[in-house]
Formats: structure tokens, C-alpha cells, sequence
């Protein structure tokens, strides 16, 4: 909350609503949190009835990107931000779309978890599951430095996402070898594999949120630049 | 050109400027298309050299959108556009998100052509070469209902993403089957299937861009909504 000054803006009702959005969007990031953790247990316990209750719970999150999108373009309409006003609403307008693909993934690992036959491939899920709550801690560590809008935090998060690639390479070795081992058991271990690169995915949004809370704090895109670059503009 | 009315603004400037973000963001489509081409070509001639210049050219993708956004924050910021021109700016600032996607697509393709253990798999990729085919000429008439703002071509096109994904799932499919059949070719069909999936969000894409254009000659956010109630909208 640090970088909303109340006293900033002559209109009162302005910071409300910038407030406003903020706390939606931290309502929006909590939510696919929940869903995130929700799917993640629904394919370790193989728990269909849980599955079944992330994949309707997306609309959710859906109903969400675009309720906050359009109160975006409202306020942009209405009170003509400008300088760090102006690069918060663009913050969450993109914070929003990447939150809304995390969900999608949510949906993705719930479906592996309806397959009956993945029962069989259980060792294979642990490692998923390991790949799975390190991407959700990142998501909780992105959403806190989102609610802080914590430029430094957001830079170390970044790096991290290496490290849940590194993860997910380990884990399509492993998944080549059993297949090549059992080819029978090829169609339910490809459904593993989709699983486990929407959790790769959840990485690689995360990223690109930490990218929009430095260009928020920072004023500067930091898209496509090396990390060695980014580290220059601190 | 239709949508833009140059007698609307008092400022001529202003609409220069909305002119020129339009056509980059066509400039850009069209980098993407060629990419894509390229990237097709490299994959089914298993062209090391051509795949090489896709994936070195994806920066110039990158730094068209950068270029492009950052405009259209400094045209919100000093235009304070409403209505329709809001609505433009930000259909824009959303398609050079995805046509940035796109072109991340087009280097995943690329990369496959330069495995050079896929020359043994090249009656798969005669598969894929017609999905990417199906999935280039829907790129292009997008790119083509955005240049006209064409809504109803825009919602036609929105339609046609089902037989992309049709066309997929007979690939993973047939992938399967391969697979089985020769566990040994595991790795490279992997390759295969990453090239694919990849080829099928191009599809993907294209359906948001087509929904950012209903959005902004309708003034209305059809994303999430089923084809039904979008028809409605019209």
C-alpha cells in the first residue's frame, strides 16, 4: 500500500477506486491460489469430486479478469490517469489476463486427476506434486510482492522461475523413460505430461506478473531484457 | 480504415498518432506471419539455416510489442481518450500480446526443425504441415478482419478455431500410435507433439485477437462467453 499516497489525489473517490482495484485484483490472485492448491490436491489424491470443483470453480476467475478489465477502462475513462496511476491500471490490466491463464492450468491439472487410469502412475504424480508446491509458493510470493508492490522481490522471483524449468525438464526425462519402458501405459502418461507443463506454465505467469510490478514501481518494461539487464535498472 | 473517422478529432495529431499505432500493429502481424511461414517451411524441409533466421528474428517480434505498448501508454497519458479510441488503444495493447505469443509459437516450431533425428519422422510432419497451414491462413485473415475492424468476419473466424483443435487432436492421436508402435522414437515424436501444440495455440490466438476486435467495434467483452450469447451480441 506503500506507494498510494492518500493525500496524492484531489479526488478521494479516485484513490478509492484505485484502491479498489487493487484489492480485486489481490481477491482474484487469492482465489487462483486456492484453485492452484485445489487442483494440485486433486491429483495427488486422484479426488475426482475435488477436481470436478476446480474445473466449475474457473468461471470464477474468468468472471473476475473481466469485471476488473472493465472497471480498468472505466477509471482510465473517467479520471485520465497519468505517470504511476496510469502504469498501476496497466499493472493489473495485464496482472489480470496472466491470473486468468494460471486458472486455465488450474482446469488443465483437475482434468489429469478425473483420468482413472492415472491411479496406476502414482510415483509419477509425486514429482509433479514436488513441481506443483513450488509453483504455488512462487504464486503466493508473487501475489505478496504484487499486494506490496515490492520491486526487489519481484526481481528475485523472477529468477526463480529457472529453477521450476529445470524442474519440469527433469520431470519430461522421466516421463520419456517410462513410456519407453511401458509403451501401453503411453496415453496416460502423456495426460501426466500435459499436467505437468500447465504447472510449468504457472511459473512462467508468474514471471511475467513480477515483470508488471517492476514496471509499475520502476517505470520501466522489462520484458524480453536478460536479468542481467534488469538488475541495471535497480 | 472505416472506424476512424478523421473529421471526429479536433486534434490531427491525435489522429496521426491512433493511424500509426494501427499500422504498426499491422507491421507487426505481418512480421509474425512471416515468421510463421518460415518456420513451417523450416520444419517440413527440415531446414536448419531457415529455422536458424526464425528464431533469431523473434527479438524484432519482441521489441514490437514493447515499442508499440509504450506508445499506447503515452497516447492514454496524453490524448485521454474515451469511448472508441480508448477502445482501440486497448484492443491494440491486447493483440501484441498475443501476436507476441505467436511468435514465441513460431521459435518452438523452428527449434523442431533443427533436431535433425525428425528427418526419420518426416510422414509425420506432413500432418502438422496442414494444421499449420489451416492455422496460417487463419493468422492471416485475422490480421486481415483487423486491419477492416470487421466484426462479423472477426466472429466467423472465432468459430473456425474448432477445427484447429479438431485437426490436433488427430495428430496427438496419431503421435500415440507412433509412439506405441516404436518406443524408440519417443523423444523425437515428443519433438513432434511440442511442434504441434504449439502450432495449435497459434489457433488460440487468434481466437483473442478476434474477440478484441468484436470488443472494440462493439463496445463489448466477449471473452468467456459461449459462441451463442456472442452471436447475440451482433
Amino acid at each position: 500500500m506503500e506507494n498510494i499516497n492518500p493525500n496524492k489525489h484531489i479526488s478521494g473517490q479516485f484513490n478509492a477506486e484505485l484502491e479498489d482495484i487493487r484489492n480485486r485484483v489481490l481477491a482474484m490472485g487469492g482465489l487462483v491460489e486456492q484453485q492452484l492448491e485445489s487442483a494440485l490436491n486433486a491429483l495427488i489424491a486422484m479426488d475426482a469430486e475435488l477436481a470436478q470443483k476446480v474445473i466449475s470453480g474457473d468461471h470464477k476467475v474468468n468472471g473476475m479478469e473481466v469485471s476488473i478489465d472493465e472497471e480498468c477502462t472505466r477509471i482510465i475513462a473517467k479520471r485520465q490517469p497519468a505517470a504511476s496511476d496510469l502504469r498501476l491500471i496497466i499493472a493489473i490490466s495485464k496482472t489480470i489476463t496472466d491470473l486468468e491463464r494460471i486458472g486455465d492450468s488450474c482446469t488443465r491439472i483437475a482434468k489429469a486427476a478425473l483420468d482413472k487410469d492415472l491411479n496406476a502412475q502414482k510415483p509419477l504424480l509425486v514429482s509433479i506434486e514436488n513441481m506443483g508446491r513450488h509453483a504455488s509458493r512462487t504464486l503466493n510470493s508473487t501475489l505478496d510482492a504484487l499486494a506490496r508492490m515490492d520491486a526487489d522481490a519481484a526481481l528475485e522471483l523472477h529468477k526463480s522461475d529457472a529453477k521450476i524449468d529445470k524442474e519440469y525438464e527433469g520431470i519430461i526425462r522421466q516421463l520419456m523413460t517410462f513410456m519407453m519402458e511401458d509403451p501401453r501405459s503411453i496415453p496416460d502418461i502423456l495426460d501426466v505430461l500435459w499436467a505437468a507443463r500447465a504447472v510449468e506454465r504457472v511459473g512462467d505467469r508468474c514471471k511475467n506478473i513480477c515483470e508488471y510490478i517492476i514496471y509499475y514501481v520502476k517505470g520501466k518494461d522489462v520484458r524480453h531484457i536478460s536479468y542481467e539487464d534488469m538488475e541495471k535498472e535497480f
